[in-house]
């Protein structure tokens, strides 16, 4: 079974991705980032959200801000917990007694070649740890990210949150040579939880019922900011590649991240040119393909999927 | 009659543009600037063009190179003319002796309030005009570029080639006050001609032929170049909202220009969120609304009815 | 006699410039543009200086802004009409009727190889001048400027306000190819106008008197907003090198513009180090030499070379 | 006795501010980053060093590179082995268990409000260390940097090396909010051993001779490729405050760090202006002042303490 360590500022769809990766793969930790709220509550929700769901998976903190010092948070969207809508359990249990850069390094080092690294937040972990430990990124099979965008961006016309965050981070994700997925708001946007799936959560268990809160009060706000109609499912989108890889389709292309002052900071560059030669003078091309980029999603299979391990999340945690 | 002004770099699509223009609008006249090839050259086409057309419009010769100094020419996609393919007649007259800069200027301060300047190769000329006359903007009744893309691009991934030959231009022309119209690749890749229409092209009069003869020649460049099957009538879009405004659809949104050297340098920035609140911590939102940017094209009918002014050609000009 | 062309925005030592030159040397021209003040109060300005000064010579009025559209004006330190201090005679004469632009095109054609620009305000007219007519750099026996600085700024803490206004001009200028002499606030802050000069002045005739009132008021005015005891008579300087060439020494060097909009915007990056070899992999070359950079000033003797123009005026214009 | 930690790259000047400390401070320990040479070479170096002195202090390996991920080495400068010269004696220890990042959090911790932090390298360690725990700045004393310059740069002409090497890091640095002291290449390379000073070493004990022909070697080197006529010794002044604070001055004021991709990048941007006001629309103020930057030196007396400390080694550690 896949490997997967989560990074992650939960966030509503975060939580989806930790419950998602849990029924489906081998989540051997998850680590937390500033981000949807400051890392104290990111933390405290992922430790409400292990506790809920009974997982036996280790919480380690991370960094409160981005490599440039001007913290952002998405309080707008999620709410002052950072996750309103539900009442989460009390934590459980505490975050370790050591930090998300060093619990990376750690599991990447114990599971050289076998696990896969979800930064699913600012990228600001990923990017500390891979620059304290320059083999971090031979010993990742691979990092699949969700952020960015080919298309429109939600924090700046280009640019989408994550990335917007932390753009010097991302840049040295995107640098790090490790194999590279990125699902951007071009295809989780698509991946829309509706008013009726809502009403299809709050028919089931408590798990269920709790997403299904979570879930109305991220459409809502989804709704007033970007009038859009449905909860995007951004962040488990992440993880399909390794659970149901055809509902995702991928391109592999070179893709840079704009660093300036200008409008486009923060842009994922994305060549998705059909060049078919690269030799010409007025033609710029990029760097070499270093990600496979999301282009095209099966969104309506992928939503019931991610909801079935919602709903049968008693079933699912009983097998394990 | 609407009053143009068109500011080109010809070009298989500029000569179209400038047919297109003759055919059903008031063109006051036709000024060059360097782009697919250097501004000699491109000055040549252009008085070849007026003269196998008949044309009785002034060309003046404009800029042979971008603010910032580093020249670009499109000879990959347009060939060593700037416009191979077919034998255009000798010019039967010269340039006026004037500045393109001065002619855009004395233009348009002659038609105070009732013209249209359509940039359609890079805008160099435009924005010298716009910063040696203060006013020119006030005097215009709008600028309608063929330029940048919402979408992918061709120079870079993001930038389009006549923004990307002179950034800083197109910036100043963007933010000149003057009412905006923008078509960009996103629109005119569609509006290509095939085959087909090249082969019903021949089948016409001297004028239909040659034009004939540019199309299958730039079809075959970008088909070996882009990859795309048909030949983009990229410029002629540039006159639609004055001849058939129904074809191309707009949306009024904010749009800068991406002036740093990293990977986005020479992008429109297109605000295309469907903000409903701007109000919001993480979300940035941009200048006002500066531009109507053209998002959707009833592509057949509008090959068509470009197709059907160089076939109709001869009517149309002893109708004049 | 050397002939020259001044690009100004007077200005209290734009003023200074003008007669000095006038009384040296061949001044075949003033071109005017915003800066000190606007475009409109440095053209009344220059109109009345050369009224005052009783000059043959054609006064032509150029940019209301820079290249990047937002302009800013030096009122501080030259008050509400660009030149207070002193009450100026009406002007005897209009501007001509012909843009700066041109008219610096027009001179530059006419005294072919002969002809020194000085541009002594932002270097908008020039920069649109060069682009307009891609010859004018070859046509020029040089450009001398007074803007930037090897060391401390003014309007920031690396940026002289002349670059400061427009850096995209200045960098336009800098990589025009034409021979380039850069006189800087590391040298003009050294010639300065003590109050002891004031007052020899003030016993002057009255064109003496007349400067005498000028420079009281931008001594106080440097000595309040920047600390200091003279009034730097920063534009004079540029054109020292065909007037008392020993004076001021140079020194060959490459220089570039700083166009990003960091904390450096405006910066002539000018390559002082003494590097004997550019072939080593962390040493960083820039291009070649492309400007002479002042760097040393026999202060006291040019004040008073400067002096004794303004004090023998009637008798330098009664022998001309 | 203050206590310092010194993040280092060894190199000569590095060795020497080494010994500097261990004679007159408590060093806590010494971190190692790339930058001279390779971190694996530079950590060398430092055990060496330690070793020769006889130190008991631990050695923590740091960043093998900068944050944007594009490694440079002053190998030109100091050698292959990043300190050539002289033959350093094999290591008698390794370097502890423990990244320099952590040990530089752990060294504040425990000596909170105590520990001056003295990065003479570039600066990626000590940046990692303030981003994984928010806390450091607060907890340090200070932090004194050899980096940066006022006037002219090493590495690009306004650019010095440990700050070039990682702006990005420096950035974080100088906006830590961590008391701050910078001596940069203006003050530094005042401080040059001449070749007399060399006699003087070699005619001294064993670690004398070593470090005259470390001195030697690198002497030859500047002059080779700086055109200096002595060694500058850099990184011992970083320490001067707290030593010998009288033999250098400082000015407080803002400074900032150029991140952009032009001419400036790299540069530390101290505002020296004496402005008496910032009120006025065409002066740009920078950020309230931040560091303490070094202006002035007693050259000759501070190169004689520092020798003084090298020559009277056994004197000073047996009394230890």
């Amino acid at each position: 079974m896949q490997k997967v360590l989560i990074d992650c500022d939960p966030g509503h769809d975060d939580a989806t991705a930790i419950l998602y990766a849990a029924a489906h793969l081998d989540l051997v930790g998850v680590t937390t980032v500033y981000g949807n709220q400051t890392v104290e509550k990111t933390t405290d929700n992922a430790l409400s959200l292990v506790t809920l769901l009974g997982l036996d998976v280790p919480v380690a903190q991370g960094c409160a801000g981005p490599l440039n010092g001007i913290v952002q948070h998405g309080g707008d969207l999620h709410g002052k917990t950072g996750i309103d809508g539900a009442v989460l359990p009390e934590p459980d249990r505490e975050a370790i007694d050591m930090h998300a850069v060093d619990f990376i390094i750690d599991m990447a080092r114990r599971h050289k070649g076998e696990l896969v690294l979800c930064p699913i937040g600012p990228f600001t972990n990923v990017a500390l740890a891979l620059r304290k430990e320059p083999r971090l990124a031979s010993w990742l099979k691979g990092i699949s990210v969700m952020g960015g965008t080919t298309q429109v961006g939600n924090t700046t016309p280009v640019a989408e949150f994550n990335i917007w965050c932390d753009p010097e981070a991302a840049d040295i994700v995107f640098r790090s040579g490790a194999p590279l997925w990125m699902v951007g708001l071009n295809v989780t946007r698509q991946v829309g939880v509706t008013e009726k799936d809502v009403a299809r959560l709050m028919a089931g268990g408590p798990v269920a019922r709790i997403f299904g809160g979570l879930f109305d009060f991220f459409r809502e706000r989804l709704r007033e900011v970007h009038g859009l109609s449905t909860a995007s499912m951004h962040d488990p989108c992440a993880l399909v590649p390794f659970i149901v890889p055809d509902l995702i389709s991928y391109r592999h292309c070179p893709v840079e991240i704009e660093l300036g002052r200008g409008p486009a900071r923060g842009m994922t560059v994305c060549d998705m040119r059909q060049l078919t030669t690269g030799k010409l003078e007025n033609i710029r091309s990029m760097h070499a393909a270093n990600c496979h980029v999301a282009v095209g999603v099966e969104a309506r299979p992928l939503v019931d999927h991610i909801l079935d391990a919602i709903i049968d999340w008693r079933l699912i945690s009983e097998k394990k």
